[in-house]
């Protein structure tokens, strides 16, 4: 069973490669009577483009994206709402090396040994190029959540080590790090320059907060909202771990200092992170997502070529040092696409 | 959608309460003709009871399985296997006062709030004594697995703050941690009594190794091979976080020292854990389970009561002072499971 | 994807073989909150058991059903439901014969080439007793359908050739037919005897009507309605064909008499047995369903060896006439369980 | 859940209004290293396409396919592939008057009752034109039936009471009816000019027969292979009715006439019609579909409106005579993405 479909009831379907004509996602089960335009859509595409800063891909996509089903005056129908969005400014002919050769930390290797074919023009599916119609479909996802009340929020909280130490949200989207502490953003972009000059790449951790989220969603035993949450969030590529409330640090506490006391009305606390036996429990939700550096460096790396015979390599092409900030987003869409789906689900028995 | 099936093409449904007549597991899609006898799956629920080790729960279920379906001849024949695992040795007027009291850092309360009703004796569904029914299923996904030569590993990488600093993987079944490192688990062995003294519980790491996986397993975009495993994970209780090979640690290393070079025959290193872009390559599976301090504490806590009243509590009952180290099979099995339907799924379009 | 899941939110799972210690089913995604009892299970099962017509095999299963989990104080949690029945008075060794030859009209012969191996004892999965687990489950799902007044009704349509002229419905519990029409009922009766005498079987018709369905059920456009409904009643063993309202006497109508003219408050006729476009109208639900002879006969017949080789075999055993009317609470329990699955469904999207 | 993708490891997606901008289909699950191009996908759509024939409607698509994403240098990737077909000729004007008005015989009530909103223009996603996007997808279905020699044959058997007396295979494609029996074609010919001129319409009988299909598909209990292709037909518009092999006559026979003689090789006969106990038996696949007549006449009928007062209503816009013979490709499709997702869960267990 292929992987390309997110959700049980508000499901989402996304296709393309980076360098073919369009990607796009098709959602299936999104409640009728929602309004909806390509505007809403690409107001959150604009997050993900790369921005004026230095340290961004040149690759400019405009992403304007097109309804092309399932919105009827303006609104939601209950069938499905295809979305695509063309890819413009390509540069193929920068990939031609890679038709031959595996890139190190990428998915050249492993796709070939999969499917015994590869698309090898900027990574074809195996792109962040992808990630654009998550981001699409999970704008949708959010006009569900918006039904509810509930508000996703999601920033850099930490770059090539700089960490945020205070959380401004007003301040997330006016740096180019979407970053909540503007002291920090500064602390990171010359960080950002130090690596820039090394041909090097940075990695990072993103933290999700979750406002608004009522009691009751997630499916135990398998289907618990932490265990869905981290799915959709490790299937973001460059994501190597995910933790809710107090993560691995719960790992060196003592139970008494790990347990949220009830009191009338929440709890005392929130070392869960919003979360008790896999179901949401009325308060915040945060989980941290821990970003690898990009492995496209202007370095040169061995490695070795489809025939398995060593070769040296000096990665071409648009690349950024990091996936930070871009991915803040994508991650940021890919919780709005597990709630929505959580949501739909508890109606259910309700 | 309920959430209590696990796999798409080898499917685990499981069912049962903690103080419930019987809990089981039905397996569908389990591949026709491979030998499965009662005594493989004991062997492996062996490892989940509680052993003589002073800090494990009273509690003492034989975990006798019975193969009710799927089993002719001592060969499965392709359809249902039903197993079944009847409760014993409980006592759950252990569990009268807590019909109208909320412990903290269990499900009590969001299972209320989910479904408006709740079987409180002995945790009920949330209960650990569910996860008996995913390591029966996992005896019978590593039959799966023995077809491909995949072996799974796992073993306490930390207790209470104490760290194996070696893996010795014959020592890991010897000692009562579960702990590859014999010194590090007696020095586990010493914080474990100063924690009981204080009424007190502790948490830790497990770390899984995965070896013979073939490479090519995972489905790209949202099912890849580590969000499945991160769900997987999550999904046993008390698990906060799940990283794989360099993790969070990824975050703050330099693309040029995180990336695993190609060379003829692999990799010259394994920070990805054996997952590039979603899709095994062929490395050791490296992956990391934080797990938090088990909320049942016989300290005094705060909490509400159904009608929101506060109350405190002191737990009755018999509980582990961590789920280190009955959460190791239980997390080997997890893992079992997904790597079996995956490489099913893989064998769909080869 | 092995195939012994149904439902796609209330859904079943089910397990057992013929001559196995005992078979069941696991209901996930069931609300919470409805009382059950195995009582109310066993009321259903009461009609698929041999009675003491003549024309009923001589197996007598008191087919008790004890519910394993899901339920507390009497009412569903909303955690799965395990649902047991213990085979009894089997008798294998009417079988032996059967583990080296296929049987004309059964399964075995498919079976073995599918799996390459099988339980050949009274069929196996194959045999008409694990319907008894499709008929506790629907019981279950009659639950869900109570919360919104849905009845569904099956009878007899037809038997060997002889049809009920008339719809009495408080007869067809009555007569050893399930037939609607005590006339009928009794030619069925004098059939029946006659094609005993012959050592042979026969086939029929069975009408399914469902009343009180709201409009607005049914998923286009691959899960219609009628297209779940034609999947679950053709999952029967025997049916051979199913068809809803006038069904193939539609492929010789005109359009004009065809339509079911709209008129205040619903439809002027019902040729579209209650779904149009996929979708319930809120009309009264018609389905038809062929059912074939009972294979198994006591005439000599021609068949083959697991070798290949060429045979004779007369099947030993306790056999029905006919799968009717034994079929009929099979058929009925589909239906209910298609229509709790879609009602939840829609639900999903309110 | 929504219902617009189909099957379980080949799987579409499909999406698209009848008067959007576009429609189309996503394939996820596809093998790899499959050719694949557009004209292969265009021949089937032209089998689809209104001809040159009296009675098919006025309407013209070209319907030119693109392939979006999942193909590389010729050959599929094992990623998604995304087909678009764009609607042109489309005369939206034609439907105003059925905003308010719902159509007899069509989804227009049915929708409006479960979203509270529809497209009403061309029908919507109610539309056959939907079906347009499925014969695309079975297209690409039929490059996995190729490579195990799998054919399908679709054809009419009956059209308003006039039956093909013989099959002769070469003729179906050289009538304007896909009939088998040039005959017969003759005479529906004049058939369709005689209801033509009562402004009405006229329904008939598809058969489909599979050859070269190994024995072994389908997965009971619920997912028998006659129970799928019973869905997948059923869930074209107009299909009232799906039998396999002997289907209704089956249930007037006795056991000895419809069971099958097993001989060396095969079967004496194919009363089964190629699935015996839900699994094929590597004989001749034989299905029935029964086709209702257009409910779309130029005939005045009675109706009401969106308010539920009573009108009269005389449909405009261009209509053909029947579904025959358009829907013949499209179940002939439906067949083959059926048989394209059992042979891949067939592998997975091998």
């Amino acid at each position: 069973m292929a992987g390309n479909t997110f959700g049980r009831l508000f499901r989402v379907t996304t296709w393309g490669e980076s360098h073919g004509p369009a990607l796009g996602a098709v959602i299936d089960g999104c409640p009728p009577r929602l309004s909806l335009s390509a505007a809403d859509i690409e107001a959150e595409l604009a997050r993900r483009r790369p921005g004026v800063q230095a340290h961004a891909t040149s690759r400019r996509e405009p992403d304007k994206v097109e309804i092309l089903s399932g919105v009827f005056d303006g609104q939601t129908t209950g069938t499905p709402i295809s979305l695509i969005i063309y890819n413009r400014d390509v540069r193929s002919q920068d990939y031609d090396e890679l038709r031959l050769v595996f890139r190190p930390g990428h998915g050249d290797f492993t796709y070939q040994a999969k499917y015994g074919i590869r698309d090898h023009r900027g990574g074809g599916r195996a792109s962040a190029r992808e990630t654009a119609a998550r981001v699409a479909a999970g704008a949708v996802a959010q006009k569900v959540l918006d039904q509810e009340g509930v508000q996703v929020l999601a920033y850099t909280l930490e770059l090539g080590g700089v960490r945020a130490q205070k959380i401004d949200e007003s301040a997330i989207w006016d740096n180019p790090f979407a970053c909540p502490d503007p002291e920090a953003a500064a602390a990171m972009e010359a960080r950002v320059q130090e690596v820039r000059a090394l041909k090097d790449s940075l990695g990072g951790v993103v933290q999700v907060r979750v406002r608004g989220c009522p009691p009751g969603l997630g499916e135990p035993v398998f289907d618990k909202l932490d265990a869905a949450l981290a799915a959709a969030v490790m299937s973001v590529g460059a994501v190597k771990g995910v933790s809710i409330g107090a993560g691995f640090n719960a790992a060196r506490r003592l139970g008494s200092e790990n347990n949220d006391p009830l009191i009338p009305g929440g709890f005392a606390s929130n070392h869960a992170g919003g979360i008790l036996a896999g179901i949401s429990n009325g308060d915040e939700i945060i989980l941290n997502a821990a970003v690898k550096p990009i492995p496209s460096i202007a370095r040169e790396q061995q490695t070795i070529d489809l025939k398995g015979q060593p070769r040296t390599l000096t990665v071409k092409g648009r690349h950024d040092i990091s996936a930070i900030p871009r991915i803040v987003p994508v991650i940021m869409a890919m919780v709005r696409l597990t709630l929505a789906d959580f949501l739909l689900r508890q109606r259910a028995i309700q």
